[in-house]
Order: structure tokens, then sequence, then C-alpha cells
């Protein structure tokens, strides 16, 4: 039983492309930079997990627990074949944790289509909820912003991506420290009638909270995102799945382009062996280590989706965005703010559910 | 009246960021490297076009004639009311000479919504084709590759984004030189069932007129679209714009940091110094020059956007692109392969128009 000022983070320690070694070596970070009440259940096989443990003194203390999950959910399984039949791996079983009540948050950097599937099959959404949202964090030109839905719902109608709005305008305040985070609607072009149907359903909607429940900015178009026109960019999980990992791999694309034309003679190594601080600090503006996860927003748990390539200081910054969920009690503000969107909208628009 | 063997392009000259001797400049280096039997007519405003061409004898012969358009339409304008506003602007009248058979193909910088509606509006569609599509050349990984619809109709019923395909394939042989393009569907998640109902429907019909018709290579992913699996991108208009746009300003963004990043110090700057070829490359291969023009697809005659803020190089390229269309007779080959593909899918598709 989970005492009233402790908070506990389940970790799934087998998924991801660096293994558990690198896992557990991000749990030691945060273990210093987490205050003393934080618990961390490890769930993975227990020998490989003691072994490890065993090198590392820092994890060797009574935050740390390890729970034996004999098998693991791969890379490429298939959403719920990875999670119905595999019920005794790491990822299932801190799910079970979460759901029992043992944990408060969850961590995994393994398959992001089972963590999702398996987060609908074993938690709730909440009430009121009726679908999670992927909520990513992305460099803008002067700050961070968030978007979502980074595809956990990509047959979104308008209602679950107003419920997004709200969703990530509570996770900017935690994660980006933000009062009033702005809110824009993800489409093309700004004027009235451009866009297609569900848009414009959506950006009545979002009009109709505007105010107290969240600060709409409007619509916005895709050259505006990085722009920090607004904090909180919302679109469907088909487009905003697309987006993300389109841009993801141009940055990647544009990295090696500039590694093969520093490389091409020697005068330009040398010029690039002169300024390597500049590309050092490039990529982590680019792709910065505090914002290592994701959160799958709208559960009843909070659930965070780190990287599959997660290095120890993403683990370590994703695990801090846990805490921080935790410790603001995030899951208790969405309540009372779907609560009150709910009751805006259900006399427009009463096909809305009333949650799971 | 145009003789047959005449290749005439009418000109847009007014449009843009850089103004009507940006634009000139450009259509100067393309005199230089077309045909002897290519003409361009410049539209605009005589008295500023006479007086650049004063200043630039390359101008001053009977390949070039100028058009008086007193009107102009902005930037800033609304599609319908730029061009139904202004029948006497540079865009308008270009419009018309390609509608009355004086030019082939028409090469504006100017706005893209005017452009796009005045297409629906003063040309018709190719026989059997229902939307044209925006058709946009991306740099990947080995080489370069297409992506449509960017942007022409973000109320895409799957079977448009079949002709799309259909569209793409042929300007990704006449444009990147390719036999047989590979063509791939954007979507997320590459299994069977995930994505969408328009994507599923989409997915079909391109299996259903994949091999004699196009080479269709299946479902894609975001982050694949710029490892040259496919060269062909399709996606609806929605999709393919945010994408594009999104992109474009990653792009710059990441330009931006690494601007910031290089002058942080002298040991920095000094480094930049040695190595700028390696960002000036950087800069061709994101940004390439000879691809300086998007045609909107579909329609009965060969219409270019070129990008607000292009060059004198990125206009001479995308000349190159509106000739390379002509020369290759594009439209014929399109009109056949758009008629086997209605002919393959009507029976089942009974939904599908006859075309304009």
């Amino acid at each position: 039983m989970k005492t009233e000022a402790r908070i506990t983070l389940a970790i799934d320690a087998m998924g991801g492309d660096q293994g558990p070694s690198e896992i557990l070596a991000g749990v030691s970070q945060a273990v210093d930079v987490s205050p003393r009440n934080t618990n961390f259940i490890l769930f993975g096989r227990e020998d490989d997990l003691g072994e490890l443990i065993v090198k590392n003194p820092n994890l060797a203390n009574d935050q740390v627990l390890v729970r034996h999950a004999p098998e693991v959910v791969g890379m490429d399984e298939k959403p719920i074949a990875g999670i119905k039949g595999k019920k005794k791996s790491s990822m299932s079983l801190a799910l079970q944790a979460l759901k029992d009540g043992e944990a408060d948050a969850l961590l995994s950097c393994g398959n992001t289509g089972c963590l999702m599937a398996g987060s609908a099959i074993r938690l709730r959404t909440l009430e009121g909820v009726e679908r999670p949202a992927l909520c990513t964090i992305w460099p803008g030109r002067e700050r961070y912003f968030t978007l979502l839905d980074a595809g956990a719902n990509p047959h979104a109608k308008p209602y679950h991506i107003v419920q997004s709005a709200v969703l990530g305008s509570n996770y900017a305040r935690v994660a980006l420290g933000l009062v009033r985070p702005k809110v824009g609607l993800l489409t093309i072009g700004t004027e009235e009638g451009k866009g297609n149907e569900v848009i414009h359903e959506t950006h009545a909607m979002l009009k109709d909270i505007d105010g107290s429940i969240i600060n709409y900015a409007g619509l916005i178009e895709g050259f505006q995102i990085f722009e920090n026109v607004v904090d909180v960019v919302v679109c469907d999980g088909f487009v905003g799945n697309i987006v993300l990992k389109a841009c993801e791999s141009l940055s990647k694309l544009i990295r090696s382009f500039l590694d093969e034309e520093l490389r091409r003679n020697a005068l330009r190594k040398t010029g690039a062996l002169l300024s390597k601080g500049a590309f050092k600090s490039l990529k982590q503006r680019i792709n910065p280590e505090q914002f290592g996860g994701a959160p799958l927003l709208g559960l009843t748990k909070n659930v965070i989706k780190a990287h599959g390539s997660s290095n120890r200081n993403h683990i370590c910054g994703a695990i801090k965005i846990g805490l921080d969920l935790v410790q603001h009690d995030m899951l208790s503000q969405v309540l009372e703010d779907i609560r009150e969107t709910n009751e805006v909208l259900r006399p427009q628009f009463p096909i809305v559910n009333e949650g799971e």
C-alpha cells in the first residue's frame, strides 16, 4: 500500500532500443534528483536487473524495488497481440501496478502501439474523457511548446480534439510552467471557411470554451507551429503523428547532411572542430533531454512514453515529467476542466458521451 | 496563334516577395538555357517591365513579349476576391492566355490561394480528373522525391488521392527522370487496419491500379518520407499542406539555431568561417534551386507555382520545370493514365465522376 506522502513510479525496465542498462542508468540519475519520498518499481527480468543494480550502488537502496517480469514486449510487436499475448511482460505488469494503485505514474520506452493499446485496455479514461491523447513537447524559436494528439486517436471527432485542447493546456501548465497557455488549432489557411468540416466544428467548440477553461488563440497553420504563436498545438492523431515523425526525420536528415558536408575536406573538418560546441548545443536545443517523455493524457493514471532510442538523460527527464504530474496533481485539475467543458458543450452537442 | 514547334510560357511578373526585377532576372537566366523556340510572355505593368528590360539586354529580343496588366494580386488577398475582383491583374491575364491557348505553361510566384482558385475558375481539369493537386519536390537522404497533394484539395475523398498518385507518378517521371516511380500512401502505422477509413479505401484502390498504371509500394509512415522508401508520397491536401509547411518552418528554425550557435563566441565564428562552404552546400541540398516550382497537376494546362520568396535561380528552375512538362507532353500521358484508372475503378466505385 502506498502511504499518502509517497510517490511511486513504475518503470518498464525492458523496453527501448538500448536495453535495461541504459534505463537503469537513467533511474539512477533520477534517484539523485528526486525527493526522498519517491519510490521506483523496476519491472523486468529479475536476474538481469539484479546484476545491474549490484553494479550501481545508487540503485541499491530502499527507494528502488524490482518486480520480476519474465516476458518482454518486442519493439515490432502488434499492439493488441503484444499486450494480450504477453500478460507477464514488464509493460503489462507495470500497467497492472498502475491500475491497482501501487504506482502513480508509469514510464516506458517500449513499443508505443502496445503501450497505447495496453493503457486503453488496462486503465480507464478519466471520467468524461472519451479518448486519450499523446502529448509531445517541441522546441520552438523562443521557447518550448506542446503538440497533441501525436497519434493515440487517428479517427478523431471534433469533440475529441476539443478534449485534447483541455488536456494539453493542463500539461503545458505543469510541464512548461505556463499560467494561461495559448491554444491553437492546426489547419491550412486561417481564414474562416478554409480547412475542412472537422476543423470548422472543432473551431466553433473551442471558441465556446475559450476564456474560462482554455485560452484559445484560434487557427494556426503549419508554418506557425515553431514560431511560438501558441503554446498548445492541437490536431487529430493522424495529422499529429505524421507531422511529428516527418519533423523528427527531417531533423535527422539535416544533421546527417551537415555531418557529411563538414567532413568533405580538411578545411571544413578543421572549422567543424573549432565550432563543435555549436553543433552540440544545436542538438540539445532540437532534442532537449529534460523533456524525454511524452505523456498519454486523459487516463486515470499518468503514463509517460519515452522514445525508444532514449539515453539515460532522456530517461531521467521523462521520470522528472512523471513526478511533476503527480506532484502537481494534474489529474484532479483535468477532471474539473473536462467536467466544465462537458457542461458547456453538452447542450449544443448532445452526442457528447458521459465518459466511460 | 501558337505554331506547332513553339513553346510559350506565360510569366506572372508581378507576384512574389522580391518584385518584378528578381523575376525578370530569373527569366533572363532561363532565356540563356532554353531552346531558341521558347517564348516568354511577361504579364505586368508595362512601364515597370519596360524599364527592367532596357536594363537587361538579354530580355530585349523577339523571344520576350510584354503584356500590360494594370493590377496586381497582393500576397495577402483572399483567393476568390483576388481573382474575381482583379480581372486585369498579371495573374488573371496570364491564366486567360493559358486558357486561350496562347501559352502552354504559366509560372507565378504570387499568392498561392489565388493561383489555385484562379486555375480552378479559369482553366478546367483534364478529362476524368476530379480535383487538381499541388505537387512538391523534396530532398531525401539519397535523392529527391515528390509529395502531393500539398494543399489544393483539403477535403479529399479516397478517389481524389488515387488520382493524385497517378498525377504524381507522371510528374516524377518527367521531373525526376524515373521510369517506374514508386508510390507510397502516407499514413500512421503500416499494419493493415491502422490509419483511418479514407486510408483503407485509398489503399484498396491503389492496389487495384498497381502494376499497369502506377508502381504502388504500399503504406508509409511519416518517418519514412525522407528515407527514399518511395518516390511519390501521396496524401490528402490537408495533411500534405501541414507537413510541407511544418517541415519548411523546421528547416528554417534549425538553420537559425545553427547561425545563433555559430556566432556565440570567437572560436565558433572562426570555425564557421573555415567551414562556410559546408553551410552553403547544406542550404542548397535542403532547398534545391533546380526545383524552384511546384506544378498544380490535373489541369488542362501546366501551371507552376514558385515560392513567394523565390530568387532568380529558383525562377529559372521553375521555368525549366514548365518547359520539361511541355516538351515531354506530360498532359497526354496523364490523360491516358487517368482514363485507364477510371476504367479499372469505375465498376467497383460507381461514385466516380466522368470528370468535368
